[in-house]
């Protein structure tokens, strides 16, 4: 089969490799349904971070599972499934208090940009639908993998509450999430941090209340204008960069809560201002599992269409010009019809 | 009057000074019961914090009010009170959070090794008693003004819960009463990392169940053997230094927290270890505010003592040789008569 291969920064092709095989009795095949480009595809595509040879893209997945290792218990052919992008037995202590993506036995998906992938540890990390869901849903299933997790584990850290004044940094599609999740989560205000009108639309769209258009300095400031000076009960931090993580922290008021789920590239954090900043800060890979059954539940329902996020849609043999779309900012996030 | 004041590195004296007066109409001038130092006090003592010039030394307080300014409203003159080291004016929007240490209006308590002192914003720093205290009790009232009050908050920040396994990094007076917090709050297990004898002997009395004595990487790796490899649902950090700060972070488990509320010096902390490691961190100056009602009740009818944190008393004119004796290690905690 094909499959997407990044071989040097820029340099990203859907080539043929070998057809995935259950390596280990734990292992599942699956047929993907779908597959997306994720903004974290991006830092080894730009070359920020350096792969030491060519890497098998994405991990983003969902679909209908072809072949089971011996192991596997609840996970059965034919079924169809989402999984997290971080994989999990779920059953270890750090998965049983809800961190499943610092499992003893974590790994990450690789290899889902493409018609089949493994997916290891599978009862763990495989959630299966009672039903073949319906084709317009799919797009929001995979979103459900990565990116609407993301920015759900984004809120949840931020501990978002009722009432709550949110605020958002990043406008990619975890970001976007971001946004979805405050609102589900019943916060009173969402002010969503961007500068671009399309993405403004899709925030307002998903229940942002307010847009800040500023950034850095200049944009905390209009946060604390928007708050009588005070700052916001919750900041998601959904972009990684230093001027975004001290975006994020200042934004937030004393005793308020920074979720940061943008991996973070070239930031130092002084152990002085974090302590009279007096802020609390949780973040890391989203433990997607524990979201999982409510989040496929909210889709089934069609209470939430985090699918809209995708904005480009391609067929797979053209995943290199979806690469391209996202790094210059002209797709928000990219399906790959398979 | 005579009071402390710091002129150099290792050069404290009780001296003579003006008495303190009213400077502003929010103000209460108090005559303190005791006073006592701080391990905070030694920094600026060893040279590692540089004061611009001759320094009053001295935070924590308690005592009767001899005068109020024209504006304070619960104060009266004859009553007895516990203030916070932080002072607030406990009306802002962080205040009414429970951040009072964060308060928009916030000073820093100062000339309280003295036998009077002037304590800005009394009526939202002063906690008053309906009688006056019996003798005995004022070490432990002292105490909740800072010392208590930040162990107290280094558990509330590190989230103790009844059940919780929590570990106690710094065996200095604040990870003392960080100790007696997280018994109070129900902790299942407290494990107190300390070399010395006769502080591992108040951790025990303070509600310990288990010490450690190794330190660092060798400390986290004690705290994993004792913990089947998953880590600290909570540590307390109270100290304040890298060594410390890596220690805490790592003694955690995934999604575990830490309350860190030594004064950092020297630590710089990597956005890639703090996502990766994925524990909620809160601290700062603690808002002993928030608690100070319910610790001097937990003090008034005698079911906590953390007076007995103080293991040195000595009259105020001797205060030099207290600082003498906490930089030694020689005394946890020293109390000084007035």
């Amino acid at each position: 089969m094909k499959a997407t291969v990044l071989h040097a920064p820029g340099d990203v092709r859907y080539e043929e490799v070998p057809e995935p095989e259950i390596l280990k009795s734990t292992d599942a095949i699956i047929r993907l349904s779908a597959s997306c480009i994720c903004g974290s595809d991006l830092w080894p595509w730009r070359g920020i971070d350096k792969p030491a040879g060519p890497m098998r893209m994405g991990h983003e997945y969902c679909g209908v599972v072809v072949e089971v290792g011996a192991d596997v218990k609840t996970i059965r052919p034919g079924q169809f499934v989402v999984g997290s992008f971080a994989l999990s037995d779920n059953t270890c202590p750090h998965c049983r208090h809800g961190f499943q993506s610092s499992c003893v036995q974590r790994e990450f998906m690789s290899g889902a940009q493409a018609p089949l992938a493994r997916v290891p540890l599978a009862d763990g990390s495989l959630v299966a639908t009672e039903t073949m869901p319906d084709d317009d849903l799919i797009p929001s299933l995979l979103a459900v993998s990565d990116v609407l997790g993301t920015g759900w584990y984004a809120a949840d850290a931020a501990r978002v509450r009722p009432g709550s004044t949110v605020a958002v940094v990043g406008d990619g599609a975890v970001g976007l999430m971001g946004v979805l999740a405050a609102k589900q989560m019943g916060a009173g205000r969402i002010i969503a941090m961007s500068r671009h009108k399309q993405r403004q639309d899709l925030a307002l769209e998903y229940g942002a209340t307010d847009i800040v258009t500023e950034r850095g300095d200049a944009g905390v400031a209009a946060i604390k204008a928007m708050t009588r000076d005070v700052g916001a009960d919750a900041v998601l931090e959904c972009v990684g960069t230093k001027e975004s993580m001290f975006q994020a922290i200042n934004a937030a008021r004393p005793g308020g809560s920074v979720g940061f789920v943008g991996v973070p590239h070239g930031v130092e954090l002084g152990g002085e201002f974090l302590f009279f900043s007096q802020k609390n800060l949780l973040g890391g890979p989203a433990p997607v599992r524990r979201f999982l059954p409510d989040l496929m539940d909210l889709v089934l329902t069609r209470q939430i269409n985090p699918g809209k996020v995708f904005d480009q849609e391609l067929p797979i043999a053209d995943v290199a010009h979806g690469y391209r779309a996202m790094d210059e900012r002209r797709a928000i996030k990219t399906l790959l019809r398979i």
